[in-house]
């Protein structure tokens, strides 16, 4: 039985709350907010569960073996340090933290500490991008040409993060998921059209050694929602519409195969093998269900999870690359990050 | 009455001559092709019309006043600048030129010569874009904040060209159209993913001294066909989806309001007034009948076409410089083009 | 302050306890379900809340003014006469009873007694249906020619009602509600495809004296979940498709106008006037939330709701007739309810 | 080679003149049409083709092998009456005539003849009917539990005929392929909304003596146009979308079982395994270029087509069937045509 405290019970605590209380094989300690008024909440909604403004309190608890950390991005660093000197497992909301380098410090103490270090980027347990790995690793898709995002919202600005951070973190997860590659360069443009606020609008492209190319389009300005992404493989290509409620994802049979026509010389054809399109059954449980059941089962079985602070740091390399490239008008910013990753 | 003599009878050249064979206030009087059965074509769909292999002697016949160009870019130059020299007023196909360098150099012939030089970017004809000219004229949109196109194919690999000079060129002339400014400087990345071929994958960013951005996106090889812009403005937000039969473009009452909350230091609300769209109703004749009928009366008032040799030189100095950034991983490269223009 | 008492905490009770719990002007006194690990479950989730199985003690606690009442239907006509008979104002979920005989002596007991009786018909609070009644009422629809609706589903068979009763009635309800009159006849076809269960499958026409005509398509064995409603008027047409998140209503300027050719006897041509589309902004509060505040409303100023027993015994009459037309393969049948309702 | 006069060049001539013009196997020796401004316009087209005003002239021509009728319906019957017994080979356009009695006669004499009848009942013929048949006949559908047709229209009213006639016959035409079987009943309720005009607006159910019901809803006056039908199997459905271009055809795992719980007497739970979504590849050819070349195919092989004049009878007299029950406001009427056809 894992004792889990959460530190945090703004937007996405009352999730991990409700989350973490259905599931089997742990149990929710303690819940702590600065404000007395969450606290108030808490207590509310769960009568018996340990409310408290006392943050500091949960993260040394003794009787506490893992802590949720859903508390605005700059607070992330310090305590999750915290928590895992305290010999705590830790679970981080997204992104990891402000800078590359301080994720850098949390990997390392973790991993000196022998402790689980979790970052929340759901997405990758969602029924789609997993069944969308399943396809890739089955070796159907062929090689993955390129992948291209949009994520465009009639969302909140957010004083703190800018729309990368915000959105095109999603796919940057996803794609260091599916792809056995980190990505080699990033170029980035974009804008803030309101002065004193983060930029609202980027395009984000990832290059990779193995010549995979990604797009990410974000945008807080939009009048309309989406969230779309195309998969382009050698073999097959897949639409990734995370708002159709039936089909979320459509595997199409649209390899490309080169026809010269010997008699054109300025016009080379591509005829495409254009045939079925096949939208298989997802899971449609809660990612986030999904997530905390697996944090739980590898905080038991002392093993990490599939998006361990190592890819937490990975993903905040590149918003840092990125947002460095798009102050730089598109400046070409080079990622360390090359090795293929296991 | 304008005497019409038609040079290149492949993809395009067919819809051309039907279409100045239906209008009224001028006359195709002959039609060219290097290819006998491009002329035989002709003449078993036109029994009363000449047609021939002779281009010269079509562009130097002394009875012919226009000669719409409708060949490979790469003979558009040579072509274009013989019949402006022998005084016809002449009708390109897009792209205008292959280097920006010809293209200045056939508006400077054509006003030196007093001749109309058109390019037929015929999208700036359709009922929507003008509906969006419209639009923004009125100043009902407000500011225009960004111009994001998603423009990709199922289509034909071409030799000669690549994609930003197949498919964004459709957005560099609407851009061109819909703002009164030009570019200072763009940023783009793409990729070939078949060797030896042209970049078939390319992202385009276009900054403007106003603080609009516009991104293109472009794509040969995605699953599925898509041709959708967003354009926001500072009061109303349109989306434009060309493959929509009955409403292509809706206009969003999605103004932005910044709304402070002095409790909430950490994040700032963005309030939209969200309210009514409004899709409406288009012209739906065929574009490039409105742009024959265009060409034509202009040629017969002695005055420039909206889409000039002027205009065709911008959109060719774009294709330039976002190929060089793409080629150089997104390096920033200026463009002159910064005056308003009229 | 209205206290309100709850019977029956299965699918939808739950709603409205939530509903009626967060609500200024009442307070849920108790909440009573024959089934004791429904009881359990308020208490865990609604500490402080009494919680029972005695349904005939809320009914008859002389501290609770209104009982809502979630039973399955077979059990409407029996709980609501006891608590009318009371002394309390009564909510009823749709249908309101099996038969239209029942609900005809609620209606009179309820008059007689001066008590509320209110039908949960959830679909006419929705803010789609009050704004397609807006657009109705002030005359721009014009006459209402017809409505027709697909409502078709993955859903659950039912064992005590058809699907008529389960999904048509909906229609029935917003029709009440939208026309000033009710249907005069009904003819209506349908089978069940498993022996033993009742119709899943049928079509219901509805006529009007006023030359209105309204048909219902239903379906619980549908490979996808349709809500769409047309609703034709001589000068505008709405398309209202309720599984559209952000344009449900769209109204097209679309009237008909005739146009006689002289010299075409044998055809005679419809010239459309095909304008704008216009998607109103819809309030999109919770429909639920609307009716109960609106019940609570008219409680304590003594009046009757908008989908008080007297809709509530038409919608039960309709009921009633398709299922009679339906068994006898379409055979018409006249309804008395031919006068304009108020 | 199949010698072929075509009589009427109105709405479809042309295209029935465009598509037999390109085929091998067959030629187009003459084109009849009463109207001299039609017949000046085919020899414009067509220089080489012997267009003319006698009618008479073009079904008596001894050159001639069949004759291709596409004039108003009630012309239908004395034309083909007499170009069979002139001994030609028949092409009606749909509806085959006005009353099943003349079709009747028409089939008889054609029979009596050996004389090719052919109903140009397209819808068969295109890629997605033909499709959704193999999966029928495969059994993967499992046992048709239900047609449902939406067929909606911004279209010209007709003088001559009704809304059933014009847009329900595809459906009629459709079924009469895909199912193994004829209705036995049929009731219909429909209106017309202009004094004068023919019903605009109908809804018509036909009844299977295998169980399987129909069910096809169609309208001029629609603010949309619609293509949608549903066929429902005890194994898969599909969803036929004949307005979407790239998956008109979508074939889904959804079958259902039953699932009885013991412990809820009143709800009976139908289980549905909901699995994958597969779109086949269709063949996009022009429907009616394939109905062309079976025409010429069947003729020069003396066998009958697909939709001979026996189908185009039993559509016809479900056409009258359906119109009388429409006018009786759903009274049900028998139809003869029980047996299973071949």
């Amino acid at each position: 039985m894992l004792k889990i405290g959460v530190v945090g019970y703004g937007y996405w605590g009352p999730n991990l709350v409700r989350n973490f209380s259905e599931l089997d094989g742990c149990k929710v300690s303690a819940v702590a907010d600065l404000d007395p008024e969450k606290v108030a909440l808490v207590e509310r909604r769960y009568p018996g569960l340990r409310a408290t403004t006392d943050v500091e309190g949960v993260i040394g608890d003794p009787a506490i073996d893992a802590v949720v950390i859903a508390t605005p991005v700059r607070t992330h660093f310090a305590l999750a340090m915290q928590a895992l000197r305290n010999g705590k497992d830790v679970w981080l909301e997204k992104p990891m933290t402000e800078t590359a380098e301080q994720s850098r410090r949390l990997v390392d103490e973790a991993a000196r500490l022998g402790r689980l270090l979790h970052v929340d980027h759901t997405f990758v347990y969602t029924g789609a991008v997993r069944k969308i790995g399943e396809i890739i690793a089955s070796g159907d898709l062929g090689q993955v040409l390129y992948y291209d995002a949009t994520r465009v919202n009639l969302g909140l600005f957010q004083h703190d993060v800018n729309v990368i951070s915000d959105l095109a973190v999603h796919d940057f997860a996803i794609l260091d998921h599916l792809l056995n590659e980190s990505p080699v360069a990033v170029t980035a443009s974009g804008t803030s059209h309101y002065p004193g606020t983060p930029e609202n609008l980027a395009h984000v492209t990832l290059f990779y050694n193995s010549g995979s190319i990604a797009h990410i389009g974000v945008n807080w300005l939009a009048p309309v929602k989406v969230r779309q992404v195309l998969v382009g493989g050698s073999n097959k290509m897949i639409v990734y519409d995370d708002l159709n409620p039936s089909e979320k994802v459509k595997v199409y049979d649209t390899g490309v195969s080169f026809a010269t026509d010997p008699n054109q010389i300025h016009q080379m054809r591509v005829g495409y093998r254009t045939g079925d399109m096949w939208a298989p059954k997802l899971e449609n449980a809660e990612a986030l269900r999904y997530a905390a059941e697996h944090f739980v089962k590898c905080a038991l079985a002392r093993r990490p999870t599939l998006t361990a602070g190592e890819a937490g740091l990975r993903i905040v390399e590149i918003i840092e690359a990125a947002t460095e490239s798009m102050r730089g008008r598109g400046r070409t910013v080079r990622l360390q990050g090359a090795a293929v990753h296991a």
